[in-house]
């Protein structure tokens, strides 16, 4: 492949921007990545693990002379960083981000960009209950979905390229406007995020079984709460703080089947519960027709064939 | 290894049971291992596999002369095969479970027998989601934990020769009593489940969200959700209908604390989502350090490392 953009500029430096630079640099994509973070302990080492090619200790020095400009830092730090950027853009230069919610970013970005560099929020669909620097790998995105949200003013031009960026990297692409974006997430993230974090919690809190017993014990389905729960506590607050509305509708959808279920529960109605239970089965079966995940026995549950 | 039962018999030929079989085989733990399922299909998938050195067509038939039976049969199912095999039980043989609730399992069977067999009730701690004479391996129990749940006049010499089986099998070994099992099992296991099953039914209802989205964007969480939630439908109804207090003491406790960051994230209260967040990553910690899974990145969420 060839360089799509010959500066790009990495404004925070974990697991997503880490992921990002290591399949830039595996793609050949960029001619020069620079990257900022907060603390000097991760600029150092994103040059230890060699992932930038340069870092800077201001998110304003990075932007200077970037092509694009990628915001990689928790949701609820995307307005002060492009409050600091906006002035030292380069006229016709690219910004992007990768946080999981957008209408929020997109009113919190927006006002501090110039009108002579392109907007072009993003999301890529992958990631790991790890963070900072050290978690990166370079095959993080393949085959995984990127979301692009162009905003009125997006130029068709500038979405193109920062599209071949995303499939470079090895994702596939697809378009959405924001609120869409938020309320697909809340239901295919960040909802099964809260509920997890929540059965963790209770599992935590209750006196008669011993947290010894639930770690020795948690080898069905609590498990896979047990890692989504240990996702990045910044991050995942930022996300409920701004996307509260689509997360609360889902919520309230939720709590009322529960409820109906519960219901059944009380009152061995064996029947409504049979029918919840088979109907939930196709759902699964698409996600394994649409390769997004295999039918191998024993992933994250039993104990046999897991490497 | 050396054979541990002479005559070992399998009621219900499907995961738990075709599993046993196998790592018996492995073992060399069973001199004979005869199996009996309810339809003609399992039976000769049995046989076909090679499983089972022999099916019959009735329990009461697969019981005869056997020194160990073990009821691998839903828990609602339980009761029936219990009073159908009670008065063909060999004097001095072993009857066990790998039911998933035990009180209700223990309950429904104890009643119905003789004196001079002794019951040993059991739980292995390991499954997938999918079920059949198919779908079982050898190394499902390895490494896995099995409950074994003595009642009174369990004789400890038949509790020791079954724990010596399921440590052939590949498993470890640990007592408890029913209704402390029935517990930490509905917080767990059972409670998980559940929710899993909610979330996933939300999606499916979620008429703005097409089922198509729901399982292109899957990615992050969800995807854990929807292979919970393709478990057997009949296997999850029987335990919510014969576990149903503890489960729903563990769903009153969830609630609780689902409301309480509902409204944290209503009202905006960034720091008791942070420290909850927070507390639950300790649990995962335990889980790794215990060995009982890995910290591999991208576990059934992102895309990269998975072989
Ligand atoms: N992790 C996932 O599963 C995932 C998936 C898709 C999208 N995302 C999104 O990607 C973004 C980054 O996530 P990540 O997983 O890469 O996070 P991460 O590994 O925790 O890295 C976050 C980076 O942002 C910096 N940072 C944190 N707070 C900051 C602040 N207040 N001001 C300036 N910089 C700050 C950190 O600097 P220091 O290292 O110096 O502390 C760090 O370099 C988030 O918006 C998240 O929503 C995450
Ligand atoms: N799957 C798990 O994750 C897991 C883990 C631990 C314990 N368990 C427990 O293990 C037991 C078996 O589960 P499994 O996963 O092996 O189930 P499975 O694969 O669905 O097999 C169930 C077997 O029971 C037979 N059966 C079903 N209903 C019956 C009835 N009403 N009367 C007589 N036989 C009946 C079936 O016969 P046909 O094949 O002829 O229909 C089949 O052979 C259950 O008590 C479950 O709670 C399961």
């Amino acid at each position: 492949m060839s360089v799509i953009y010959d500066r790009v500029a990495l404004i925070g430096l974990g697991l997503i921007a880490s992921s990002m630079a290591l399949a830039m640099k595996r793609g050949g994509l960029a001619g020069e990545i620079v990257g900022t973070a907060r603390s000097k302990e991760t600029r150092n080492a994103a040059l230890e693990i060699g992932f930038c090619d340069r870092v800077t200790e201001t998110a304003r020095e990075a932007v200077k002379g970037a092509d694009l400009v990628v915001l990689c830092v928790p949701v609820g730090a995307m307005g002060v960083v492009a409050k600091e950027i906006g002035p030292h853009l380069k006229a016709g230069a690219t910004v992007s981000d990768v946080g999981s919610v957008k209408a929020a970013v997109i009113e919190a970005v927006a006002p501090h960009l110039p009108d002579d560099v392109h907007f072009v929020p993003g999301h890529p669909l992958a990631g790991t209950e790890h963070s900072g620097p050290h978690s990166g790998f370079a095959e993080l995105f393949d085959n995984r979905w990127c979301l692009l949200v162009p905003v009125p003013g997006s130029k068709p031009d500038a979405v193109a390229k920062l599209r071949a960026l995303w499939e470079g990297i090895g994702a596939h692409v697809d378009e959405m406007d924001p609120e869409h974006h938020d309320l697909v997430l809340a239901v295919t993230s960040h909802t099964p995020h809260l509920i997890a974090y929540t059965m963790v919690g209770v599992a935590d809190d209750l006196r008669r079984v011993t947290d010894g017993e639930v770690i020795k014990y948690s080898a069905a389905g609590f498990r896979d709460f047990t890692r989504i729960a240990a996702s990045d506590p910044t991050m995942w607050r930022d996300v409920f703080l701004t996307n509260k509305d689509a997360t609360l509708e889902i919520l309230g959808r939720f709590t009322e089947e529960l409820f109906a279920l519960q219901r059944a529960i009380r009152t061995g109605d064996g029947d409504h519960l049979h029918d919840y239970f088979t109907r939930t089965r196709a759902i699964r079966r698409g996600i394994i027709e649409a390769g997004q995940d295999t039918a191998a026995p024993d992933f994250g549950r039993g104990g046999g064939t897991r490497k």
